[in-house]
């Protein structure tokens, strides 16, 4: 049987793995981060873990434990920092955290990184880590290493997109702890969504621009950005099955 | 005669205008990046300075000298990095500046700044030096500081948009150096627009993944992601009698 | 049912539980790193979270994710870090997420932080990113947070000794992939232990001396500092039997 | 006709001539500092960019947009900090942003930098920027690059001074917002001049020391530390006469 | 006469030496903490210092200026940070001054550093520095420099701890400012003991865990963790003349 | 007997001075940089030592151990960063590490700091130090603290120096390692001066800006920038006697 997780892996198997397979290696980058009153504050780490190990599974690829936290939480895509529970990093932590384990995976002999974001909050930040370990590899005279930056969401389809708002997309900006995610949810971990705690409640109204401190206002006192009351384990299910295959077909075009 | 730019003020006229008129101070946040055969490097300032300009002059508030370095240029978002002449900073030194400005402003008194934005990678990087800086007011004691962060193309409406593209706008990812930008300089800065020069290619087609090192494939290797060849002063002209007030107003509110 | 990982909670159930409780909240210090032939990379990251889970279940507390990687691997503790699949942060990154989280749970409310180690060369980098959040708490005008660090090995008594080790401990020093780990992850997770692969070498022999980069000749080439042939899940279940109380009743005086 | 300023080329143009010319290119490094009741805020970018313009025409080169934030304002050179539009960066930020550009530079092929001081305070942290940004680039395999710092004031030369001062040199410490400052500004920018404003006060009298916070006391209220009384613009005019041809001169030779 | 200390050599004294001799550089990395009402503050800077002269006597090596600040004292291990005159570095800035020179000599040609600990909580701060010295040696293309780190009291054998401790050793960990720190200063500096100021108190009984803020209510008011009151010269001299030795052995074998 | 030296007090002795008499207390601040054929690598420490102990003794005041590595040696001031045996620190290091020890000072009740420079490149990098540390008091509620900054050759004044240069002054920039250091040491250390090594040739000539990496031509091989060949401790015994009481003057100004 190969394992699939690092975690789970002997330091003598990995080796062999990166030595025989030259293999992709995917780092779920997650967030702690509210996520309404019916998702748990682990959604944005559950969310790319499952989507990294199905890909994983596919490719013969290895995971990595996920990180945890994440960048701070935005009202106009996650509701915003302040809510409890959402615990966050510092834009220097987060890149320093994604741009050292970038630089020990290239050290170990790893060429393959895809770094699979499961919180918007974080794009920049990775990208910022990726281009700094790569210099840093470049340093090393490490030339060949080749890094991977996506968002699973990015991935949903115009056809998924009909399956999950069939009477039509408001905003991807307001999908946090809406429709995709509490389906997804209820697909993989129904036992971690509190069904009867699902809002039903109009979309948060935001300005074009953004204030600091939060202008709390707008932001929807539940922190769900829109309403995730049409969701189902089954548009869950269709998702993966869109996605999945398709960062698979991509990730082999990109390390081809 | 009131004068707009800090720049331009003596430190007593500056000391006076903040202790008699709580002014709002605009601080545009550019680039130096590549535009294309037909844009100049620093097309990323000029826009939101001018932009800054014309709301100051309509709000009474001061603007300060243009941030002329930002984030590091991404192909999907400005053809990439590595196109010579594109200057960029790290991301803690670009933290670093806007933090460090925001807090200067606040120590002479200040409570209203804006972040005039010009370059759409310098977002996340402006919110983590916004962030920062309130943290370090709240221990200096300063509570009541409020700062609004904005990128000026989110104001265009629907309306300016058909004028812009009356095709239909392909989409506002592909806009670098594009429609809208070109349009704006044309009718901001006609001297720095090389007209004969102004590209017709087919627009840029990205995967849905980034990756490091830039795949240079998908990029246009004019730097252009796509036509601007409808691109006018008229168009130009149009964009910021739009943008402008709607942005007036919306500081007005957001300062309230 | 009462939770008791933040991970499966919403941000209202969090809430509550600090504003009605003022719970003890357990951060689990981990690291990837080699253990030999036999243990899986995560065993620094099972064992501390097993801990704080058994802990937490005892006092109502709350665990946070795990932070999965630690600080460098070094010979004398660990075998060192250029064993593959050893993934470490630099000292500032470690310090940087640790402080990070700290001041997070501290913004939220929590008054009560265990860091719970389980990665001996952690230690110094724990105490460093408490002092570090401390400090910035006092400058937030929070004095009443309280922190505890500790090691969950540093608990094992007398008596425990001499049931892991009937013939006498050679040195907690090179305790590393040997009687203990292996006894408890044969007690917690048998699935990830490969029995057929349990070493029975001498024990490693180093000089009083550190020396960089690593003299690889002292290093036993598997990774393992002294024999785990003794394990065994009975001795690994004595172990949390006596040392989960221990720190129960050691936090209830901490936190008095 | 060639275009001198980076920020007004597009990328090919700057591509072409650094492939084609080998320039020297130009970095003012300036500050927004206080400079008395007659002079802008923006005195210490005016003069090192009208400078760098000066002498790039005269050499071929290309000036950089100027840094408008500068280190710290000091009693003994600049009146301080505390002079309200004084905006100042940290040491780190300075450092870090003048390290950034001097690394872009050598990334597109640039091997000739001259970085320009417009004011003192800025002297010590631009030459940590270039040992750094030198470091960089010796880890890159970059070893050809060169890299000047020089302040304009340092080239008068005696026969100016005497021009500049007929009854003798206070000090040069004392010339901040003073007779060289306020002609050169007459020449170049007497619209933002506020020739009724010109103070005529005794020079400051500072002790040997330097102290924090601030000591107030010896400080001219109005931020001159030595009268401006005998400006007049053709003075202003003699100085860039005589310093821009002997900086040409240099450079010349510097980069032979 | 071939001088020992760097301090008083000549620049070409230095260079010639290192090119001649290939010499081990010792570097007494200390602190600046309380120890007790009998010892001065400078301790950790003096024992270091003495056995790396002796050591460097031995070896032909050359001694640096001593770090004279360390990491915060920690109750445990040197009574507190919070007793008056305790100077300690944060982490970074210790990492930053040890990894900084460290780099220097090596820039100079010294192919064999060792950094002599005289303060327990130093360690892995000192770890940390030689990694990131290491690394940035290797992207200097460097790749022969070897670092040693000790701590003198770990080479105490046996027979010197029967010496010491007659009725046997209470904890190395409460050793501070206790016998063997006492016997060795009353050896080397007599006239920097208070010999009439030596404490006999019961030893200090800490948990099993750390606290933060320190708890004060375990910690001994003088600051003296178990009796020095047994401490003699004589103690002293032995230690030395049986550590010096075993440390001159093993750097023999170290640098082999 | 009242101690100066921090390093030979007890806890107990320092805490009763500063709680006793609110005392200055004097950090000197050097550098471990060639200083010619003659003078030890550790010349400006010894100077700014020598000097504060002899201010100390007049003021009651306590002196600390020096700082012994500096900012990096330039040419124009001390001949250059490559000369070997030049060990320096990078501005963030030098920076840190004043910044903490200021802090430290200031946490234990110290409200009077002199940082004395033996070191020209160490000047503006003591100045963001001392800023940074208000900065932190500031936000720790202390707002007391007065910190002064003083290098020791600021106060020769004209009679003195007429002393040194009965022929007249060259430059002060030209001043290293030549008659006013050379004279002093032989005053002070004559022991550690080579008085067969004295060099005597023409003074260096540099041009008006600064180059990197250095150019060696103008730089004499030997690293004195002019003549030390008049230097006499008799000279040197001059300038302690006029400059000591001198700055014991000021300071008793600077904290009254």
């Amino acid at each position: 049987m190969k394992r699939i997780k690092l975690a789970d892996m002997t330091w003598m198997e990995f080796d062999a793995r990166v030595r025989d397979e030259n293999p992709i290696v995917l780092l779920p980058v997650g967030s702690t981060e509210q996520h309404g009153p019916h998702l748990p504050l682990s959604t944005d780490v559950i969310l790319p873990e499952a989507v990294s190990m199905l890909v994983a599974e596919a490719l013969g690829a290895i995971v990595m434990p996920a990180v945890p936290f994440g960048y701070k939480s935005q009202p106009k895509t996650g509701g915003g920092n302040h809510f409890p529970g959402t615990i966050s990093l510092d834009a220097s932590t987060l890149i320093a955290v994604l741009r050292d384990v970038v630089n020990e995976l290239a050290r170990h002999g790893v060429r393959k990184v895809v770094l699979m974001d499961g919180h918007m909050e974080n794009q920049w930040f990775i990208t910022e880590a990726i281009d700094l370990a790569l210099r840093d590899q470049r340093r090393e005279g490490i030339t060949d290493l080749r890094v991977v930056k996506l968002g699973y969401w990015e991935f949903i389809n115009a056809e998924t997109e009909a399956v999950l708002f069939p009477d039509g997309l408001l905003s991807w900006a307001l999908e946090h702890a809406a429709v995709m995610e509490t389906s997804v949810m209820l697909h993989l971990r129904p036992d971690l969504v509190r069904a009867d705690a699902i809002p039903n409640n109009p979309p948060a109204d935001f300005p074009l621009y953004d204030i600091f401190p939060f202008d709390l206002a707008p932001i929807p006192p539940d922190g769900v950005l829109s309403s995730p009351a049409s969701a189902t384990a089954e548009k869950g299910r269709h998702v993966l099955g869109q996605v999945v295959p398709d960062i698979v077909s991509a990730l082999g075009k990109a390390f081809a």
